[in-house]
C-alpha cells in the first residue's frame, strides 16, 4: 500500500498526457480555500468546480459581497495563475440554504433550484456575480451556470452578466471583461439541445450526478432504488457522446465534475469519449493521471467503441470491471 | 358554439385518416369501465391506456384477482373486438396506493414506483398480470409496463410474464398466448436506448407527462416552475423524434398518452414525427380528428422541419400557435 502511494505521488510532477500526446487536464472540485493545500499536493491543474452554496450560506441574508469577494480572490490568487471555475450558486435539490429550505416541495430534485432560483432572485444573483467579477482581475476566472435547461435559460443568465459588467464599468471596478462562461450539462434538455448551447458557451462541463438522476429517473438518495443509478447505463454514455461532440464541433473544450469524473474504472471510457478535462477530489487526481498515462486514445476509442455496441448496462459494467482490473492492476475499485 | 359541436360530431363516423390517406388511431383513456360510453360516443378505435391504479387500489391489500379480472374482461367485452391497452400499476410518484403512500421519499417522481415496484413486490404484480392474461381470452389485449427505464428492467418484466403464462396453462386457463407487450417510453434513458428496446417490444407507447418531466427536470405540479414544463422544447421534440424512427426501424408501431397526444396544438407536429397512435381522453377526439383529416402527412413534416430548425421553445411554440391558428379557425387554444 506504502509503495502504491508513493508510485502515485511519484506521478505528481508528470502531465496528465495520455501515451499517445493528449493533454486530459485533470482540476480539482472545493468547496473552501482551505483546500487548496490538498489541490497543489495533488498537483491540479486548476480548480475545475468552486462550490459556492456554502460560502453564500456564510454571507447570510444581507448576501455579503466583500465576504464573497474575499473566498474568492483567496482562492484565485492561491492558484498562482491556474484557471478557477466558479459555479454559482446551485441551491435547492439536496443543497438547501435557508430560504429554500424553507419551501417544502415534493420532488425539490426538479424543483426550484440552481439557475432557477438565481434568474429570479437576481438580487442574490448579482451580488455572486459582482463579487466573482472583481476576483476576477487577479487571476483566471471561469464562470459556470448549474442547471440550464435550454438556451433561452442560459441567455438570460448572460444578459444578468452582461448587466453587472456594465455596472462595474460605470463603478471603475476592474474585471476581465473576456470571463469564459460555461454551461453545466446535467439536465438531459442541455444535453439533447447541446448544439445549440454549444454556439454560445465557451466551454461545457458534464455534471453527472444529475445527469444521471434525470436520465434514469432515479434519486441516488433513495435507498430503494440506488442501483438504478448506473453511471454506464448506455443511455449516459450516448448522452455524454452527444454533449462531447456537439462541443467539439463548435470548437469548445468540454469538461465533467460530476462523481464519474473521479471514479478510475470510469477513466478510460471518459478518454474514448474525448474529455478534454476532469475535475474531481483532488486525492483522486493521481490514480486518474496513472490511468490516462498509460493508455492511448486509439485504445480508449476501441474499448469505448466494444462498449457501445453492447445492450445493457450489466454487460458493460462486467466488461469495464474486468478490462480495467487486467490492464491496472493497481485499480482496487 | 353548437355549430361546432356539431360539425365535430358529425365527424365521428369517419376515419381518422391524414389528408393523403395514412391511418392515426385515436383512442381513449379510461380508468374505469363507466367510461366505455363515451368511449363509444366519440368513436374511439380501441382503448390506449386503460390505468389500473383505481382498481388495484380497489382490490385492497389482498390484491383481489378476481375484482381485477372482472373489471379488465367487462372493458375487454364492451370494446366489441377493438383492442385495449392495459398499463400495469402505475404506483408511487404522484399516484399513491396505501402501501406506497407510507414511504416517506424526497423526490417520489424519482423514487420506488411503477415496473420498479411491481418487479419488487412480484406478488402484487403476478396476479394483476394473471386478471390481465385471462381477460385477453375475450378479445383482444396488449399490456405495457410504465416507467421502464431499460433493456434489463423490460427483460425481467417479460420473465415474469412468461412464468405467469405457464402457470395458467398449467392450471388449464385461457389466455391469448400471443398478447402484445409494450414500452412506455417515459423516462429519457429508455427514449434514448428505444432501438435496442424496439427489437423486444411489440409496440412503443410514449408517456410525455414524466417524460417532459424528467427530460427537463421539472416537477410540473411545482408551481414555482410550471412554466418549464415546455411540451414543444426542441429537447422534447427530438427525443420523440428518436423514439419513433427507432420504433419504425424495427417494424414496431408507436404511441403516445400523455396529454400532448390530446392537444390540439400538437397534433400537426405529432403528425410530422410519424406517430402511428394517440391515446387521449374520450372528448379531445373529434378535435384532434378534424386536425388529421385536413392535413396531410407531407404538410406536417413540412411544418415539423421548420420548428426543428428554431432554437428555443419560445420562437417554437409562437410559431406553432400562429400557424395552427390561422390553418384551423376553430381551435380555441
Ligand atoms: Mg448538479
Ligand atoms: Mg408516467
Amino acid at each position: 500500500y506504502l509503495k502504491r502511494e508513493s508510485e502515485l505521488f511519484n506521478l505528481s510532477n508528470l502531465p496528465s498526457e495520455t501515451r499517445d500526446g493528449k493533454l486530459i487536464h485533470l482540476k480539482a472540485n472545493i468547496e473552501v480555500a482551505e483546500e487548496l493545500d490538498s489541490v497543489h499536493a495533488y498537483n491540479a491543474s486548476g480548480i475545475g468546480l468552486f462550490r459556492t452554496e456554502f460560502l453564500v450560506m456564510q454571507s447570510g441574508q444581507e448576501m455579503d459581497e466583500e465576504l464573497q469577494y474575499s473566498a474568492y480572490i483567496k482562492v484565485v490568487k492561491g492558484m498562482n495563475g491556474l484557471p478557477v471555475t466558479i459555479r454559482t450558486l446551485d441551491v435547492g435539490g439536496d443543497k438547501l440554504i435557508n430560504e429554500i429550505a424553507q419551501r417544502d416541495e415534493k420532488n425539490p430534485l426538479l424543483g426550484w433550484r440552481a439557475i432557477r432560483f438565481c434568474l429570479e432572485r437576481t438580487d442574490v444573483f448579482r451580488i455572486q456575480l459582482r463579487a466573482i467579477l472583481r476576483a476576477s482581475a487577479a487571476g483566471p476566472v471561469r464562470i459556470m451556470f448549474p442547471m440550464i435547461s435550454g438556451i433561452e435559460e442560459f441567455e438570460k443568465a448572460l444578459k444578468i452578466l452582461k448587466g453587472v459588467k456594465r455596472e462595474l464599468r460605470s463603478e471603475g471596478i476592474a474585471f476581465a471583461d473576456e470571463i469564459p462562461v460555461g454551461c453545466m450539462i446535467e439536465v438531459p434538455s442541455a444535453a439533447l439541445t447541446s448544439d445549440i448551447l454549444a454556439r454560445r458557451a465557451d466551454f461545457f462541463s458534464i455534471g453527472t450526478n444529475d445527469l444521471i438522476q434525470y436520465t434514469i429517473a432515479v434519486d441516488r438518495g433513495n435507498e430503494k432504488i440506488t442501483s438504478m443509478y448506473e453511471p454506464f447505463h448506455p443511455a449516459v454514455l450516448r448522452l455524454i457522446k452527444i454533449v462531447v461532440d456537439n462541443a467539439h464541433d463548435a470548437g469548445i473544450p468540454v469538461g465533467m465534475c460530476g462523481e464519474m469524473a473521479g471514479d478510475p474504472m470510469a477513466a478510460v471510457i471518459l478518454m474514448g469519449l474525448g474529455l478534454d478535462e476532469l475535475s474531481m477530489s483532488s486525492f483522486s487526481i493521481p490514480e486518474i493521471k496513472r490511468i490516462i498515462r498509460s493508455t492511448t486514445i486509439l485504445e480508449a476509442e476501441e474499448f469505448l467503441g466494444t462498449l457501445m455496441d453492447m445492450k445493457s448496462f450489466k454487460d458493460i459494467d462486467h466488461y469495464v470491471r474486468e478490462w480495467m482490473e487486467e490492464k491496472f492492476e493497481f485499480i482496487t475499485g
